[in-house]
């Protein structure tokens, strides 16, 4: 793969000074182009220690409009970062659409070192790899320009380099003990390069590899790939992309939901068990803190089914401090011009607190679906990034609790009237609720499609009979205790 | 001040939930009316330790609409806080138009314990405390429902309470060593807060001394403090508010940008000055990190001025991952929705690193005010909020670079016909630009006036003559070394 990076090929200064006018405009145009789209262009910056990734970055923001163009670089993980899953870091730095980022260095980096560094093994290095391979597949597919340079320089060209910059005391800070270091391992970080990037050059998002010797060659050469992803993604971007429709769908019958027992109601004294539960809660609340875990609980029903108020009787058994409420309303145009996932990673508790979602990540499965406000391709393919997702967070020791709150139309015609009828509840009601009341069937048919497509082991839903609401509200504060329980040990 | 909140006054069970419904209707109705509006409201809860702070804080979330309401607490900083300006924090937290916040501790914390704990003194404290103010002030300005709650309890009233929380398991965690150790200095704790907030009980923000010994009477005088504060601030937004007139000011003549030597050019071989100025600057950048620094330049002036130009430059002499530039273009909706600063405070680097904006928060008193897109009262009041800004950050030890970059209306008009004419300078010039260029001398006026109002030793205005290029990018990089030295030593 690095061979035909190696063959040593030189731009003299004068063919450099004439090719460059010609390529900055071409890259200008697209760009410009660019932001009027709603996409983003993302430049992944991998390479050897030594071969110029920062350099290239800074030609970059030289040639291109430095305006909407971020360099981003990844050094030790700060300690918000240690405290949420390994990609927070990078969906921080997302450009919005329209804008672009460079990255020097990215999730290959800690992958790649720690396999040539023993530090994890060949199946883990491969778990990493898949998890890239999601991650970008998502970003194209949430409308990036995504590419993806491997800067390459032999084992002799790297030393010849590091030997270069030491000798000038302007840049011989930036050869470090560790590039040594990892120079003495150069044939085994070789061979991990290689099986990263033959594994990861996926269809939508291939490896260009760069031979970096020649520092005029390499910025021609890099230069070159970023205007073709970007003219080929603007391409792609006139292909009008398919339409939402709402969906229709039917439950089955008998469902998931169907079968649950709706004549639950709570027995004995109500507030007595509702305390001690909650005192249940908040000791297992501390031994959260202790452990430094954290907890995401995600709470999705129909319109009144109670979700505020289960969510009140749960958040009155925390310290309020460490927990916090996250509304899932219409998204912000920040929001909007990011993938859809990024404004819950936005909200991920610290090690220790709590983000409780009043609606969540799944109204991408449920009102987005039935509404037809994305296409029937982007909600089909979320169980899967929405697993991901899950997966990461419970692989950084979140611990998930997703609860379905499950009342009859009976029911929510009950409610609904009675929220008309009590002053202090009329602001929960809208003219939205009546409207999605009349979809009832579709909400039914995409939640039970939600809850059997995306309950895995670490993240089951819970669903819980709401008809009655003491019932649910003690069970949901039970099902909390019960999985933090299990988590903690 | 505490003596009318130690009068023991209780309300009982019975009538405790006579008068909650009505308040909550009361709180709802003004809270959902606020969302109609571009307030936000944000409550600062303090007070005396075992005063219940937090459980106030939870009373809110269950008698507000807890969708946009979120409660925040400040515990020890985080390494990202450390590396910023003290009120990076706070500004982090502030709720967007129609949201709220209920803020459990707040500024008021570090200044008081830090004086009773005799870490500052008396004159540290007042500036603290003149800090807060000018804070809140710009908070009220900017559309904020500011509430100041001060839970107090009497020295006996609070071992009481100590002990009642220590008797039971649930609670017992919650009396730390510390509060027994702040405890101890009750008497010396009243007096500063007394101080506190007999200082910072302005007009408009005063403060609502709630004695906090009976619960019931705690939450219910403090809620309805929340409630009366709501309905004066949308009593207060339906007076309309003053409209943004365009500025056509005139500058004085002669002033500081008329009198500077336009003719000044670059002088021997240029491309040799700028790499020796660019390595100065870049070992300089490296002291910066050593020495646990930060940077900020800002760059002003007219369309086409070179401001770009210079950018690159000095960029080229930076670790590109070290250094962000901004551009400064329309606010999104999310920042549209926070005070004008906001923006600008989301984006400062973190320690040996450097955000270079390009257009900064000058815009308030240059584009805003030419063009009205401010009232006069906004941009006239945006000088002291800008001089408390940049004190804030160099403070904190962030060496704050301001340019202006000055060229003629005549070169302005050659620059905007070559921008026209060449391929890859095309897309910096829009139909906006030729508008500007029409409101010369209010722009210069606007200027002059910026100028000579924000100039301070910490932060003082560059004034660069910029119609030769070669010499404006070359003194700008002199410019950062100069200052990057005298700050480093």
């Amino acid at each position: 793969m690095f061979e035909s990076a190696e063959l040593g090929r030189e731009v003299d200064k004068e063919e450099f000074e004439k090719r460059v006018p010609a390529l900055r405009a071409r890259i200008l145009r697209a760009q410009q182009a660019l932001a009027g789209t709603g996409l983003r262009l993302v430049i992944v910056v991998g390479g050897v220690e030594g071969s110029g990734k920062t350099e290239l970055a800074r030609r970059f923001l030289e040639w291109m409009d430095a305006r909407g163009l971020r360099v981003e670089s990844f050094a030790d993980r700060s300690d918000e970062e240690e405290e949420r899953p390994c990609y927070w870091r990078y969906w921080r730095v997302l450009p919005p659409a329209g804008h672009g980022a460079v990255l020097v260095s990215s999730w290959y980096t800690p992958a790649i070192v720690g396999r040539v560094m023993g530090e994890s093994s060949s199946g883990e290095l491969d778990q990493a790899l898949d998890r890239a391979i999601a991650f970008e597949t998502m970003l194209v597919r949430e409308g990036t320009v995504l590419v993806k340079l491997w800067l390459h320089l032999s084992k002799k060209a790297q030393r010849r380099r590091f030997k270069e910059l030491e000798a000038d005391p302007a840049t011989a800070w930036r050869v470090t003990k560790r590039d040594w270091k990892y120079a003495k391992r150069y044939g085994r970080f070789r061979k991990v390069c290689e099986r990263a990037l033959a594994k990861t050059g996926t269809a939508q998002a291939p490896w260009t590899v760069v031979d970096a010797e020649d520092r005029r060659w390499r910025d021609l050469s890099a230069g070159e790939a970023v205007a073709a992803a970007l003219e080929a993604g603007l391409e792609r971007a006139k292909a009008k992309p398919p339409k939402g429709v709402p969906d229709r769908s039917k439950p089955p019958v008998p469902n998931v939901l169907s079968r649950l027992d709706m004549s639950k109601d709570a027995d004995g004294d109500y507030e007595d068990k509702l305390e001690k539960r909650q005192r249940r809660v908040a000791l297992l609340f501390r031994e959260l803190l202790r452990q430094k875990r954290s907890l995401i609980c995600a709470f999705e029903g129909v319109d009144a089914a109670g979700k505020g108020g289960a969510i009140r009787r749960l958040l009155a058994a925390t310290d309020v401090r460490d927990a916090r409420v996250m509304s899932v309303a219409a998204p912000t145009d920040e929001e909007r011009a990011h993938p859809y996932l990024w404004r819950f990673w936005r909200q991920l508790p610290r090690v220790g607190n709590a983000t409780i979602y009043d609606r969540s990540w799944y109204g991408r499965v449920l009102v987005e679906r039935v509404e037809g406000f994305c296409s029937r391709d982007d909600w089909k393919r979320a169980y899967e990034e929405i697993g991901a997702f899950e997966e990461e967070l419970t692989e950084a020791g979140v611990i998930v609790c997703k609860f379905w709150l499950q009342i009859s139309a009976a029911e929510q015609l009950r409610r609904f009237k009675e929220r008309v009828k009590t002053p202090f509840k009329q602001y929960k009601i809208t003219e939205e609720d009546w409207r999605n009341r009349r979809k009832w069937d579709a909400y039914q048919a995409a939640a039970v499609e939600m809850i059997e497509r995306t309950s895995s082991p670490d993240a089951p839903w819970i669903l819980i009979p709401a008809e009655r609401k003491k019932y649910a509200r003690l069970k949901v504060l039970e099902a909390v205790a019960d999985r933090l329980e299990e988590e903690l040990g």
